[in-house]
């Protein structure tokens, strides 16, 4: 029996004032995707704030919280209320002094259909995540929603075939990857458009050689680091946008501009992944005999 | 001590009448490529003669060889001759009944540096490959030149991430990809531009992901099965060229036509790997705790 395409709705916007302005903004932006036809519907990366990561404070880590916890309640109630599921991207407290980069999808009916803790923590200038996120612990993960398997990794995961793989090998039709990338400014002139592409590159890869679908949903805007910081004098960072769906062989399905709040609306086929898959076999094919090496670090 | 860059050379060009006029015009083409300050030069995929794997015919069994064998030697000649390294791929005799489809990398001196055997083999309508090619059992390659540590994979390895992550984990600044890919000319109008795109996407993919160089030297022209064999009313393929080399940062350096045969020039400088990844330290991060099911076929 044929199934039939999902809708999918990615939330691109920018940070508001505070944790409360943000949680309503995103509750709406998520039930208005509701009400244009989404069927599941992904938040970008730690919405609740800015991207806090530009400096290290302890003092921070005070805006994380359980999962469950108040802001994966407040989604499960908007999951309930509209009939969708959603990826909720959660700074989690998991125990006294322990802290990771979480995100929650959450069933139709507002039960937590599964956990995924950022596995890969990237630590460049302006983000210094790997002082706030402990890698994660529970792997990669799909989970079945009432329309479709779903997989979700998070944003420094994009640069990973390792993750893509193994979500589309646990039955992903479409990985999503709730991020928070951008430019330093400086660095905007000259390599701006060669980083972005990059970026949309590689999850365009992932897209084709597994034959899923990618959605990244990304925020806009510029945010400074706090100005009684370790890092007040940093530049900020310049939010890309450009969340985008690619279908199965690579295509892009939608995309959103640079610096627009968007709601970007997208659909998943699995008949289309299918008839991709058959054209090109590539899970047929796999030497898994020769890939014991990819548990190195390197293969010297 | 920083390093220079070198010249690499991709092949690009269409078949001729018969296995000798090949040779002579794939040596004269790589004469011409070092004449032109190639430092090393990689043919395109079975260049010895049409793309045979259109049928499955038993007879054509006879058109491998020993590697080392004729058409190494006579590329070691070259090699030496010209003082390039070159990539050779050969349709390989390993023993009675035992053939590969095989790329030796020949050193300046006309030494043999390292054999790769096909690891992906495809099989599919008129790329029947299963029949003719062993799955190669020496694993991934990577070598030392004169100029710098080169990785070689072929064709159908190009979809796939772990060929292209365990090949730059041996070291390899590029990784070159003897190449016979075209379009089945009833799909040409309407998947021609996708299939090709994401031909071209995933190994810019695999560039970024590994901070590695890309290049593809593929075939041009129409080719039809035989006549006489068991495919004679195949539609044949129509090569499609567009051989290209990506920067480490995914960025297209330089690209072939469609249809035009090509001494593709481009330069690899292991000082932008350096600089690519130290901006985007991905080597670093990899989850090797967490990516031993990559070993399995699915993880259902």
């Amino acid at each position: 029996m044929n199934r039939k395409p999902y809708t999918i709705a990615l939330i691109q916007t920018g940070c508001r004032e505070s944790a409360e302005e943000n949680l309503a903004a995103h509750l709406d932006l998520a039930e208005r995707a509701a009400s244009l036809g989404a069927d599941v519907i992904c938040l970008q990366e730690l919405f609740l704030g800015p991207y806090f990561c530009q400096q290290e404070d302890a003092r921070l880590f005070d805006l994380a919280e359980p999962v469950p916890g108040p802001t994966t309640a407040a989604f499960a109630k908007l999951a309930k209320k509209t009939g969708t599921a959603i990826v909720v991207s959660v700074f989690e407290k998991r125990a006294l002094g322990l802290y990771h980069n979480t995100a929650a999808v959450l069933g139709r009916e507002g039960e937590v259909l599964g956990i995924y803790r950022k596995m890969h923590i990237p630590d460049d200038p302006a983000f210094y995540e790997k002082f706030y996120f402990t890698p994660g612990d529970l792997g990669f993960l799909a989970v079945d929603t009432h329309v479709g398997r779903i997989g979700v990794c998070v944003c420094w995961d994009q640069w990973y075939p390792e993750a893509a793989r193994l979500t589309a090998m646990k039955g992903a039709e479409v990985i999503f990857y709730p991020t928070a990338i951008g430019w330093h400014p400086a660095e905007k002139d000259i390599y701006g458009d060669e980083q972005r592409n990059a970026w949309t590159t590689v999850q365009r890869g992932h897209a084709v050689a597994n034959g899923v679908y990618i959605a990244a949903a990304n925020r806009i805007g510029f945010e400074r680091p706090l100005a009684d910081g370790n890092n007040a004098q940093g530049a900020g960072i310049e939010f890309w946008g450009s969340s985008f769906v690619a279908g199965p062989a690579g295509e892009i399905d939608a995309l959103a501009s640079a610096d627009e709040e968007t709601i970007l609306l997208a659909q998943v086929d699995p008949e289309r992944i299918e008839f991709v898959r058959r054209g090109w076999p590539f899970l047929r094919d796999r030497r898994i005999d020769a890939y014991g090496a990819l548990t190195k670090r390197f293969d010297d």
